[in-house]
Parts: C-alpha cells; sequence; structure tokens
C-alpha cells in the first residue's frame, strides 16, 4: 500500500554515480556483476549508461521500448562518463564517498541467493575485495570494489540483521 | 534473461548514504517522497534505516518478515545514522559528491507518472529545488535536495531522451 494518493506512483527508479572509462566499467557491471545495459545516450559532452539487472525481459524488447522501460521500474544503475577522464593524465579520480573529504555516500549492495558461490566466482575473476566473508565481525557480507573504487556490498538475499 | 546462470539470483537491492539527523531525513522520505520505513537496525554507534515504496505489501507484513523481505527485492535505500552528528557543532555536514573535493556518487531519481502535480506538491511542501522544471534546457526533469544536500532527481516514467 503506498502511504498516500499523490505518492502512489512513485519509484525509486535509479541511482548515478560517475565513472572514469566505460571500457573497464561496463564490461565490470555486465559480464562480472551480470547487470544488462538497458540505454546507452550520448549527451554531447558526457555520455549516459543506464544498466539493471533483467528480471522482467527488458533485455528482449525493441531499442526504444527498452529505453523507456528503464525510467518504469525499480533497480537501475545510471553510470555518467564525462568524455576524456579515462585518457587525461592528469584527472584525480572520483571520490567513492567512504573518506573525507568527500564522505557521504556508502555503497551499492546487491543480493545474492548464494553468498559463498559469488564470492568464490568473484575472486576467481579477481575482482579486489575491500573486506571478505572472513574479515571482521560479520561473516556473512562481503565488499568488492568497482573500477573507481566504489564500495559494492554482497548480501545474502536471506540476510538477518 | 538473466545474463548468466551465476548472476540469476542477483538484485540491486540497495543504495546507502549517511545522513546527519534522521528526525529530518526519516520524515523527509516518508512523509515527502513516500517511502516506507522497512527496517531500522541499531547497531551500536550508528543506525541503519531501510526504506523503499511499498509496491508489494511489505509495510503489512509482521516485523520479522518485513525485515527479511527488504533484501529480497530492488529499489531499497539505506540511511546510515553515525550517533551524535545531529547535535555536533563541530560536524561539517556530508559531501553531495557533486563538487570537488568529493566529485563521485550524482544522485538518486524517483520516477512519478505526473511530474507537474508532483513538482506542485513538492513546492507546497516547501523542499528546497536544485532544477526546477523551468530551469535549463531540460523541461521534463526537476532535481531537489534532500536534508544534507543530497540531489533527488525527479523523472517522469515516460521520459524520452
Amino acid at each position: 500500500m503506498p502511504r498516500t494518493a499523490e505518492t502512489a506512483s512513485f519509484k525509486f527508479n535509479h541511482t548515478m554515480i560517475r565513472i572514469k572509462d566505460p571500457k573497464l566499467s561496463l564490461p565490470f557491471y555486465t559480464d562480472v556483476l551480470g547487470m544488462d545495459l538497458f540505454s546507452e545516450q550520448n549527451m554531447g559532452d558526457f555520455t549516459l549508461y543506464f544498466l539493471g539487472y533483467d528480471h522482467d525481459g527488458i533485455s528482449q524488447l525493441p531499442t526504444k521500448e527498452k529505453q523507456m522501460a528503464r525510467f518504469n521500474r525499480e533497480g537501475i544503475l545510471e553510470l555518467t562518463h564525462n568524455h576524456g577522464t579515462e585518457s587525461d593524465p592528469n584527472f584525480q579520480g572520483y571520490a567513492n564517498g567512504n573518506s573525507d573529504p568527500g564522505r557521504g555516500f556508502g555503497h551499492i549492495a546487491i543480493t545474492v541467493d548464494n553468498i559463498q558461490e559469488a564470492c568464490a566466482r568473484l575472486e576467481k575473476l579477481n575482482v579486489p575485495f575491500k573486506k571478505r566473508l572472513s574479515d571482521g565481525k560479520m561473516k556473512n557480507i562481503a565488499f568488492i570494489l568497482d573500477p573507481d573504487g566504489y564500495w559494492i556490498e554482497i548480501v545474502p538475499s536471506a540476510l538477518e540483521l
């Protein structure tokens, strides 16, 4: 039940983070994490990439319907690439939000049915870990790093806190 | 269709941002934006709040089932409150990710069926706007600011880019 009639149509559609190099980030989010690229919009100085898990067959839609569908569901990740950062020797990289200055944003999280298998696969793919299952107090969650250093939590879908 | 069998269970479950004061942020995300609070976890020095749009009746579930359900869907917002920031005169506030130093994270986005009505309601509730519909080139999207200054895009669910 939505809280109010006025907000009944609202959806938490997407989260946007900036990326340095789509040649690194797109393979990471698609091949490693299993998302699909629903849309790629060249806006002139920058390009927007919209990705998400294809639970509902969006990937099979014709291009225009696929582009439209991305605003009509939740769980979309928007990657913004400002052209040139990938080859600019003076580009310092983006802040991941977890240290000063720049603390604020924390992470995105992927839930998985079998976290042991998921983490073993990520190890095999040489994905850098911020926290392995065996590190720290919470033995049932892990954190990996994306190509820009953003933290991605890997959580079992049946986690009890 | 999921891309691979190994990632078939994966969901983009949540996005975490830090907040200074839950007394400001919780009313904003629930009363103003219409999310429900699915779970509140006191972790000692900090508290985690998990919110989302209740499209599937999660709010009606008993407490434990509601807590479990939040890891089994997409579109969850996790707010982290480090205790004390709300009353610490030396606390500088969190970076919203959109200026240096600290640029990286950009925004979260809410899609709505009727953006004119949604923005008129937000104006009436005195929510600060970063970009009104009438500002700039894109007349069909707006940006508001949450209590910590994070940008929230308001997008029509039928937007064509």
